[in-house]
């Protein structure tokens, strides 16, 4: 087997890799406090260049530094995206240890950031050790991007997508989002929905007022319902002017992809603790809903008095933030014309609608390299088939990222993390194992990365022959 | 002129009654902050010891003391009901003067609490004093009624009513709300609305979400939203179903007393700074909605994230809080009846609603004894006639005080403030003046009350012949 070498390298120095994980996890480094932001960069800048990656940083305005680095070459370009800022830790009496203490117990490393998203950076880098240890040199060029403000939004890595589109040019990208699922199945996302977030504002009197004033003064809390209930149905259908005829029709290649995906729906149900879907949707209803629906989801309503105390007040203002999730072939442009004109032909002029923020969707096919590389692998590596999103119904950058050419670079996405690391919670951890199989996977990705592609690997995957005989376990999707 | 004597006797004592006012505005009694409580409510038993009230104190549970007191004889027994306790302060910064220094500058008396109601409080025991020491004694029974909870709510004050109504048997009732408004005019009042205020809540998953789950997990503040959107038009019109059958035509008596009241639309729209009123009415009807209308304000929406920072939550629950303000016949318990059948109807029965609290409405004919006695001594003293509402669109406790007895004890209302006495906000205050003037009034309503009535007096000033050959200028209702 022509990986013996490497695994060998990679459980030789288990204890090494692990300690490098270690000390970046005790590294407190949760961008929404700006907490030790300077020190983990340059500590990641030189975890790097410890393993033969060429750095350059840039920072843009008061950001957060984004850490970029090349190493190896070939004739085949591949972006690594991964961040170095963690989630805030919340309520520090939930934790069981310290949340950047590192304490390993029962082979699960415990801190804020390990799942998210520590531990696939160091096993990244690890991999690229181990590859050129054993192998001598990297068989494709690599382009590492490291940023520190997921937990932001990223704003600097947008800025950085603009202003530098020719260092993001690729065959491919490597995302760092995804788990082993409940029944240990290993997930990957070949694409993340695109989002728009918009804030809606209704204006009365320039104060709240006495409420005794309700005859007779408008309200703009009012005005705001009446206008959010034009926008989806009782049913939770969107029912924006003209929206569904510009969501793409589900291709065929996905619609095969999806025949392959399960959801756990009773074990989701009792984790969520409720009673039923949205429309009472089930089976492949509900998983074609989940992976290809948009979204328009009230993330929050603000109005008037709502603390505790009886305070009867007319508000003077009232808004509404609400997330859609993008799909092919919906953009931010398209949904916030298509608001603002489904409001305006329904009189409500006066809502102003602000825009947030956005970020495009990104989806790339089953067929290319990333993907056939990254499916390959996982099943190499974990011994039975990932389950293959065609597209994460969550969001974030990689759109961005993803999008600096035409046709956008294609994506392939997974992650260190397992059903129970808890990533935005207290306890967080990954299993050690996770993170040695999570450097394996990385090595056999780079290696097939750079393999001349003959036969349709993939499709072979998902052909009928290579099915499981026994039937697919349900899973549930991964939750970071 | 029957009142020489005791208008010389206010006059002399103009200082002390003020210093007494000073003394009582110097306490700092705000009921919410539990500041200097008990220290005002033996100040308050004292002053009206001074003037020969017999008193007892009432505690209900650990509510601040009521202080009931009873002087004088005659077959006539009337309610004069005052509060001790006064608003919190806000932003001390905006105060031009200490709130609590009770300064004294161009004849106005700046004090928190000073407009409501300790400036009513000391008029109606300075008019007793000097009624008994210019006419001897008393031709009425008086039966004072002094919470120290009206910023909470009165909760003490409902209890007190349902466990002593035989004290509270009245042939009418003096309410202290009113001032004079921006024309100078004084306002008095016959009545208030009821009030029911409630809590709707939805819920969706235990926790908040990830907002990738919109596709598939229901959305509480959605559900709310449609729930919402059911119960009033985008009109404003209340659309609860049955709702409008309960409300009852306006009587002839009201519909004339409508007719001499005018708002002064501009002033007030440029005040709340609006561009126009609701259905964008004006005239007799905007003043008809805004004193008979009933209501049905959302006075708050609370679900998700709505803090600074992009967050996007699919929300666990999502709450409103709406008050209807009730005006004959409606009552809280047909309104919550009507609104739960109406949601069920819908398919809203998971749609949880609360009731927070109501209050019964008051409303009085301009023909009782108590609303003659307070309309003609508002002639006599201000030289011009009252503008009189014959219900006051907001809500107290009220309804309650005067529902102990059927049918209703009437009542009727006036203050001591004036359109500049801003009594919620920075630098409340009263004019000295006008102090004066509200003994010399609260005395000629003593004498009235007891007086024989022959001749329709009310109807009197409301006839053709009695109205100013001026047009009546145009007035804004008190905002108190």
């Amino acid at each position: 087997m022509i990986f013996t070498k490497f695994d060998r390298y990679v459980d030789r120095h288990a204890r090494s890799f692990t300690e490098r994980l270690q000390n970046l996890c005790r590294m407190p480094s949760v961008a929404a406090r700006a907490t030790g932001m300077r020190a983990i960069a340059e500590t990641v800048e030189q975890s790097m260049q410890r393993v033969g990656i060429g750095t350059r940083t840039f920072r843009v305005g008061s950001g957060y530094p984004i850490i970029y680095g090349e190493c190896g070459s070939g004739p085949k370009t591949f972006v690594f995206y991964g961040h170095y800022d963690v989630q805030p830790v919340g309520q520090l009496t939930a934790w069981s240890n310290g949340p950047f203490s590192a304490t390993i117990l029962d082979g699960k490393l415990y801190a804020r950031g390990a799942a998210n998203s520590k531990g696939d950076l160091i096993a990244r880098l690890a991999a690229v050790e181990a590859y050129q240890k054993t192998f001598g040199k990297l068989p494709v060029t690599l382009r590492f991007l490291i940023e520190g403000e997921d937990g932001l939004g990223s704003p600097s890595l947008y800025s950085f997508t603009k202003e530098h589109p020719e260092l993001l040019k690729a065959d491919g990208c490597l995302w760092d989002e995804g788990a082993r699922d409940t029944k240990e199945i290993p997930v990957v996302s070949l694409g993340f929905k695109g989002i728009t977030f918009l804030e809606l504002r209704a204006f009365g009197a320039r104060s709240d007022l006495h409420s005794k004033w309700g005859t007779i003064v408008p309200n703009p809390a009012w005005r705001l319902v009446q206008a959010l209930a034009t926008i989806t149905s009782p049913k939770g259908v969107i029912t924006i002017d003209g929206f569904s005829s510009y969501v793409a029709p589900i291709s065929e290649e996905d619609t095969e992809a999806l025949k392959l995906i399960e959801i756990d729906e009773a074990a989701l149900k009792r984790e969520f603790r409720i009673g039923g879907w949205v429309r009472s949707m089930k089976g492949q209803t509900l998983i074609k809903e989940h992976i290809f629906g948009p979204t328009c989801t009230i993330c929050g309503i603000h109005t008037g008095h709502t603390e505790a105390g009886a305070k009867t007040v007319l508000p003077s203002t009232a808004m509404a933030r609400l997330d859609f999730r993008l799909v092919p072939d919906l953009t931010a442009e398209i949904v916030v014309g298509l608001l603002r004109e489904h409001l305006d032909v329904r009189g409500f002029r006066d809502i102003e609608i602000i825009e947030l923020g956005s970020a495009p969707l990104a989806k790339s096919s089953a067929r290319s390299r990333i993907a056939r590389a990254v499916v390959e692998s996982t099943a190499e590596v974990y011994g039975r088939p990932a389950i293959v999103y065609p597209m994460d119904p969550s969001s974030g950058p990689v759109g961005a990222v993803c999008g600096v050419s035409q046709p956008p670079t294609p994506v392939a996405s997974f992650g260190t993390a397992y059903a129970g690391s808890n990533p935005h919670g207290p306890d967080e951890n990954i299993r050690i194992d996770d993170f040695m199989q999570s450097i394996k996977l990385v090595g056999r990705v780079l290696h097939k990365l750079a393999e001349p592609r003959s036969k349709p690997s993939v499709d072979a995957l998902l052909s009928e022959d290579n099915r499981p005989t026994a039937p697919l376990p349900k899973t549930k999707p991964a939750e970071k």
